[in-house]
């Protein structure tokens, strides 16, 4: 079966709509979905940006905002805008890498999602988390040591750089099977009916 | 008859397939075009860029010239990456506001973006914007004269203030009689397909 890479950071707002169609529109497509969560931060850093560019350029964060709400609307998904922008996801994408919560990746980053973007919750918290692995039956303790684990550590190193390598720049970005790249929620549907020239 | 505004430098790649099917799209959801030419330039100032961020951003400059690639192949408009990017549109934009290409500001703003993009024209030629000019019977010389007045360079100054004000931060945008922003060509069907809630 045909594979799209799916590319998302936790912290990312339009990772959210995303994150919550993507397997329905993609097995419409008959493509299976590649899971790869990595980390942003890296990647604005490599592009001189400390924080997160909606947050440096006031515009296209207040826009982002407005925007969020009328794709979520549209989307019927529920949405409250977080507390706190952009939320550390790194023990998220961590766990979601584990070998314990890999076979219930899209599961467990979908729900992480749902906790930022609908439940106003911190999900850099280990008891979030924890609530999130106790729904999908995962032993939480397991899933945290492995998540700290100097492999797992490393297995989320490599994908950002991975990313980076890709020439991806934002989240998410959707790779085809012949390579190719569309960032943004709103190119998912472009992407999963891509056809190689 | 209810308008939207079309927001657009000519310098601005993504501009172009907007541009070219703008008016075909309104006219369907029984809109008015308001063709708004404004500087970008200003506008990165102000968010401290000195230059396109598609120049400041590699990953992001390499992914927008293979996307716009595919949108104009989607759109069967025929496109061919500019030698020089990007170009200033200074020239084009004050004669796009002129007394005498007001009237016909859609066709010559159509025809700069096919100058730019489609026949590797440099657009800020007196002789390119004069053909273009001919081909719509407006006399160049005059048109010329007009877009160098004090008038015609305050009225692209307020253009440019106006939109800054609306917190649009980049090309195109697309703001509904209500006052909904939408950036970007992907966004143009929603935009027009708007509904005040």
């Amino acid at each position: 079966m045909t594979t799209i890479e799916f590319w998302y950071e936790f912290a990312s707002t339009y990772s959210y709509p995303a994150a919550m169609r993507i397997e329905e529109i993609a097995a419409k497509n008959g493509l299976k979905v590649q899971w790869c969560p990595f980390l942003l931060g890296p990647v604005f850093k490599a592009q001189g940006w400390a924080d997160s560019p909606f947050n440096i350029y006031p515009a296209k964060g207040a826009y982002m905002w407005r925007d969020m709400e009328r794709i979520c609307q549209q989307q019927d998904l529920p949405f409250i805008r977080p507390n706190k922008f952009p939320q550390n996801g790194l023990t998220a994408a961590r766990l979601a890498l584990c070998p314990l919560v890999s076979d219930q990746r899209a599961q467990f980053s979908k729900q992480v999602y749902q906790a930022a973007f609908a439940h106003q919750q911190d999900i850099s918290s280990a008891q979030v988390l924890t609530t999130i692995l106790k729904s999908l039956a995962i032993d939480g303790q397991k899933a945290f040591a492995q998540a700290a684990s100097p492999e797992i550590k490393q297995t989320l190193r490599t994908n950002t750089e991975t990313a980076i390598k890709k020439q991806i720049f934002g989240a998410p970005t959707f790779v085809t099977a012949d390579g190719e790249l569309f960032w943004g929620n709103d190119r998912l549907e472009q992407a999963v009916a891509w056809q190689p020239g």
